[in-house]
């Protein structure tokens, strides 16, 4: 069985900052890509925000196993429909791993329920990973802390949902702490937020990163058929009830009636 | 201290169902206040959907503690700008309180990030809502169970996030089980699903069935100011780290810049 | 890979009662191992009460990968050295699938922190078991519910911590409801309980409970390599710390010391 | 009402150690009191391991709302009867504010389940507790950190269950990490986890940490009658179902017989 991985990502700073362009001449999801090379259990692609429905056409979805996403400067411009169609493959059973900035992308915040804010400084400074249960899927063949010369700085609070999972906690040099490894399930599908990656660093090259990002894409992957009709409210009639039943009292719907939205 | 209640409902039902409408003579919104008749620490209020903006103003909801909502016919009526209002003051602090068909409303859905979907039969039958605790703040002063002679059945899957409390498991007639009592937070604000209200059966009448609102109510009072920021992300800059940082490596942002959303 | 799974049985009603005898004539763990029956990727073996330090070794632990157990007249028996044994296993990474009456088994109770009580009832009445996730691991295969013709009473309140993720819940022909499949981690052991299988009654012959168990297993397993140092307290001396330090203020314990316990 | 709140004190090196006397000369405990001077709604007493039964009679333990403990070298000595006792109190609804080394105590881990072990340092070394819900009642009247001079690092992995809220995360001089402020339910109990409190130095002088400990027993406190009975298991006849029920199938367990532990 092959896991299907499709790598969102904004590609817009590569365009307009040299900066960004040196650093990743493939652009972010050219690096990111590098993450599964080899790995014969995975197959990956990628989709732009510029691309046709940004390349999250209907069908597209339907045979994505597992999305990754990363967003930035754009955020705004994805179309909530699209979103709307990407949350709902969440619900049957889509896996989706937000990255970094994607902490304020439009199907996270959606997901979430929360603003998932948080307070940042872009600074290059150090950042160290340490990882709660090293015998977590995610935390596979990680060591107990994955440490990263130069990165931003998230810090808390981190405005989101209880995690029903914190794996990692970041601790920067400047004294702040984040949340930067966190799990929910939303429907049938399970989410995983992973802090690092700012655009203006070389941290989508960490090794050690990378793996985390292949191990959450194993972890989140549901091999169980779409639950299509996960938003569906169906009425099971009086004489249909798992336990026989007479109709008692008044009623207001008629018999098969649809409910309302 | 008074918390200030405010009952929001949808009132439609009344107008145009002669069943409904000798049900509940003053509303369901009526029969609700009456939770909280004698309560010398709390003071309650309606806000009806045909309401100046769902009677929901800015100034209105900044001073209300604590939320309660009906709706179901008319939930696409609600205007998403007030929905999100709603929301904002749910991350503020504000306690919500959603009741029955109020799963499918927009300010739940848009505070759990789910369908909310579940299976529903208007049959009249009997329900047994067990509690999980007797000893939790909402459980005062109720039995083990409290018995519905007739109500609408609910039944699983219910697609919410995994409630952070599961207080009350209702059991029908007819062979279904739900979660009729769970409990989340959003931000500061409280939030409480709470299952029975159908509006073709005299259940906003039962004692025991108002109490668990009324306690609910002082449950989800939260009397810390309102985090009115809690959806700004600040930027820290390097010269005021909790501890003094230099700059390394390249910036992206400009000193003092806002971040992207 | 190969799992390796340990049923462990208390195996004593069948030794003194005619009925369980007669029910199940290889024992309720011959039963258990039939859900395993021409499973390639798991080997399944059993552990009984009356074996040598209840068939639980040291060395068969350790490479135990999952371990089932059903244990009810004689919990008592159990030594609590050897449960502390299972308990250390389970932190380290082994999977622990509890049955029925296991609630009040040592090692559950010990791994819960909270008396694991309930109501119950032996009347021979229908229980039917509703799936809240179908597209979860341990729902692969099963209908939405569960139905069970004859099985004993289990009621709420079950006192156990907040389930990490309520999957399945019981409707009771007399009127009760039960969280009947929770799951909850503990260090880096995963634990899935799992509610039916009185032993008056041939539910271990029934296919959709035997797929649960054999699914769980599966759920159940960590491939990590056991984390035997989960209960270490390691001391980090300052000249060893991720960050240089200086020793400041005073001082109580001696360089390189354990810590208390 | 007036919460009972009592602190439990291991008051062993202030007897043996110059340093923690001079800093401490009316005991830890002594100082941990202060948090309540002039607390109109909470009386606060003290109880000590070499008191009789260490201080925690079970008519004694019956009066207490809210039991708050710090112990350290001497875990071992605290009897497994009396921890029993306590922990049942728990179940009953006593709340538990657990401080400091109180991680290695008996009835914390009792109560969790897991080694809630962790990595550590003496190096006076500066804490800074950041805080995720400034909104949370423990919260109140607390900036967004709680910076302390000199305290112990404490570090992660801190092998606890997942806690049912993560409210403090702290972040060390030395690199590392730790969750500082933990919330678990435990039937009708509440139990506060708090970290700081190194006897070798005066963190029970600071304002804010004494506030955090006052504001948790208030947090704690549950005015609700002890749920005595948390522990029973109560058969519940065929003849007293909430729904009536003829017995179906074979029996084993004769009418009113206990049920086994």
């Amino acid at each position: 069985m092959t896991i299907r991985a499709l790598i969102w990502h904004e590609h817009r700073h590569e365009k307009k900052n040299k900066l960004v362009a040196d650093l990743y001449p493939q652009g972010m999801h050219g690096a990111l890509k590098k993450a599964f090379d080899g790995e014969k259990d995975i197959s990956v692609d990628h989709a732009l925000l510029d691309d046709p429905e940004h390349g999250l056409q209907v069908d597209r979805l339907a045979k994505t196993d597992v999305l990754l996403w990363w967003g930035h400067v754009a955020h705004g411009e994805v179309k909530d429909e699209i979103v709307e169609r990407v949350v709902k493959r969440v619900w049957e059973g889509m896996g989706l791993i937000v990255l970094h900035s994607g902490h304020f992308s439009k199907p996270f915040k959606r997901l979430m329920g929360t603003p998932c804010a948080l307070r940042w400084r872009e600074a290059g400074e150090n950042e160290r990973i340490w990882i709660l249960n090293r015998n977590h899927p995610i935390a596979h063949g990680l060591p107990e802390q994955i440490v990263i010369e130069h990165e931003e700085m998230y810090g808390e609070p981190f405005s989101i949902p209880e995690p029903e999972e914190t794996l990692m906690i970041s601790w920067f040099e400047g004294g702040e702490v984040f949340r930067s490894g966190c799990a929910w399930r939303r429907g049938a599908g399970k989410i995983f937020y992973f802090r690092p990656g700012h655009e203006a660093y070389p941290t989508y090259y960490n090794p050690q990163v990378l793996r985390v990002i292949r191990n959450a894409t194993r972890w989140a992957y549901n091999p169980a058929p779409a639950w299509t009709s996960v938003d569906d409210a169906p009425n099971v009639p009086h004489d249909k009830a798992p336990v026989p039943l007479e109709v008692k009292g008044p009623k207001l719907h008629e018999h098969g009636e649809a409910g309302y939205r």
